[in-house]
């Protein structure tokens, strides 16, 4: 560990790329100092990653719990067609955490931050005998009145999600089958498709942004607790109910899988959650300008807005069934916990 | 507790305050959304506030917590001269916690950014098995050009502190004697000063301004890990030394530190932390410039500046002694509690 707090931000200052545009002040002061491009609104994100809630120790490699931590506050401003810009660390350190962790940490944070041309200009430390925990802000910015909001889905709307759902919740899986501990420490272009979905997410901002740019889409969020959740609160935010077809959901690839079963694999890209893909909206004027494909990720049209409330699944032979918010819910999990017979009757 | 992350989000969108100016989009989107005054630097700062580490459950009323984690970064902005306009709040409750404990918490975090409109615009939550961990990040502003760093005093400079410092400190001494527990969960008003001083430190947010706007302040850092470890870190930042008169630093009043010696109230004033008062250097044109007391707070001076390294402490007699950083650090307690037998050697 290093010997005191200084010698510690010294060092983090050290890890920080140099200069960005608009950076005026960054790590070492009371306080960082930037300036936002004219014209521009300011959007702001935090998210936390928790040891033994959004990462294991002996599950996930420092280098993808960094990487992860950034990529949850970069997706978000991917979910409102923004560019990230500058990114605050905060870091309760476990007292049981070695130096080499917290290299391997900030490497995948500094790797990430890098690749999307965001400086991380500040944070906090701390030292304590509990869980790691960690709380990234980033700080983005989109042309003012540009940035998609939840809130602009209307019936008739198509819904398009980008990407495979579902594969880093089996990326999990696999790993805490034992099977992804020494892989992951390599490099992440060379991780089977669900463990490289599961420790390197891949926040999808220029996606994000190709759809404010060219307003292609309505309504906008990304798919961080499952798309049955997410969906969920797209709908509710915009006063709509939606018709999803199971059949178009892009679930992870047969090769990809394994001995997973057809439904598993769609229960997966439904509730697994940590995907990091974009779900939007899109008005029906504008879907064929939508291509099918993002710079290699694919745009699937699985489903419609519809007027009301309701959200529905159809499933195969044209049967629609309710589609339940079933994926990550801090609360519902600690209901659960703490009522494990009210589970059954959820 | 709350039934539900989505629940819990719409109880706290209802808690912060309606519409700010520059606000667009506050709490419930995937991120929120903020203009910036045109010609303004953005200041961006986060601090944790942990259980057992800046706080302790049996000890500080959950309001207090509350008003004490968003008071942590409004002072770093007041340390940059700055206006603090948005605040992002993470939280990691602990498994054990009450909604009454979320709601007072809360209402500490409201009371205090409504007095500095401060509009709370978002955050994340997640529950966790140990420490309750708050990270708070506010977003300030200050005219371009005209934040107040850490680096910019000069040798001949005067060194100027705001208000009493080792009240904070004195106060949490009396709280943990068993004095202060009832009295706490009353108003802040009535509590005595030591106990105001710790549960519900007051940030100078207008006094950094008035130096800012007025130019008085060549060099400017708060005091949260005290005097000692902070004039270190304004001293190192701007390559220069310092002499400090031991007798002129505003030690606790005789009637607020009850039997406390003079040589333990000086040494609660240097390294007991957490006075979050305004530590400033002026230049010596300016001295007769600045009032004796800004809003009915003392500014005393204290010292000035050296050429060099060396701080010093000048104590009764005139003798000059070295003044070593003994204030809080986090990565030095660890050190100390990993090998006690070290602690008296340093």
């Amino acid at each position: 560990m290093f010997a005191s707090e200084t010698e510690f931000v010294r060092w983090l200052a050290r890890q920080s790329s140099r200069r960005a545009g608009g950076l005026r002040l960054g790590i070492g002061d009371d306080a960082a100092l930037v300036m936002a491009r004219p014209g521009n609104e300011i959007i702001l994100t935090t998210d936390l990653s928790i040891e033994r809630v959004h990462f294991l120790p002996q599950l996930h490699p420092a280098r993808a719990v960094g990487h992860r931590a950034l990529a949850r506050s970069l997706s978000d401003i991917a979910a409102m067609g923004g560019i990230p810009r500058y990114a605050l660390i905060s870091l309760a350190i476990s007292r049981s955490t070695m130096k080499i962790w917290l290299k391997e940490f900030y490497a995948g944070v500094s790797a990430l931050a890098r690749r999307f041309a965001v400086t991380v200009v500040g944070g906090d430390t701390a030292i304590v005998n509990g869980a790691t925990t960690v709380d990234v802000t980033v700080v983005g910015e989109a042309p003012k009145g540009k940035a998609i909001l939840r809130s602009g889905a209307r019936p008739g709307d198509q819904i398009f999600v980008s990407g495979r759902l579902g594969l880093s919740a089996l990326g999990l899986q696999t790993i805490q089958a034992g099977a992804g501990r020494l892989t992951a420490a390599g490099t992440s272009s060379k991780l089977p498709d669900a463990l490289r979905a599961h420790f390197y997410p891949e926040p999808r901002c220029k996606l994000g942004r190709f759809l404010s740019e060219n307003k292609l889409a309505s309504a906008l969020i990304d798919l961080s607790d499952g798309l049955s959740t997410d969906l969920t609160r797209l709908c509710a935010a915009s006063h709509v109910g939606a018709i999803i077809k199971a059949g178009r959901i892009p679930v992870p690839s047969q090769g990809s899988r394994g001995n997973l079963s057809n439904d598993d694999a769609l229960n997966l890209a439904l509730n697994g959650g940590e995907d990091y893909e974009l779900l939007f909206a899109v008005r029906p004027r504008n879907v064929t300008k939508l291509p099918r494909e993002f710079l290699g990720v694919p745009l699937n049209h699985i489903g419609e807005v519809r007027p009301g409330k309701k959200i529905r699944l159809s499933v195969p032979g044209g049967k629609e069934v309710p589609l339940k918010p079933a994926g990550y819910d801090h609360f519902r999990k600690l209901i659960r916990d703490l009522h494990p017979r009210r589970r059954q009757s959820r």
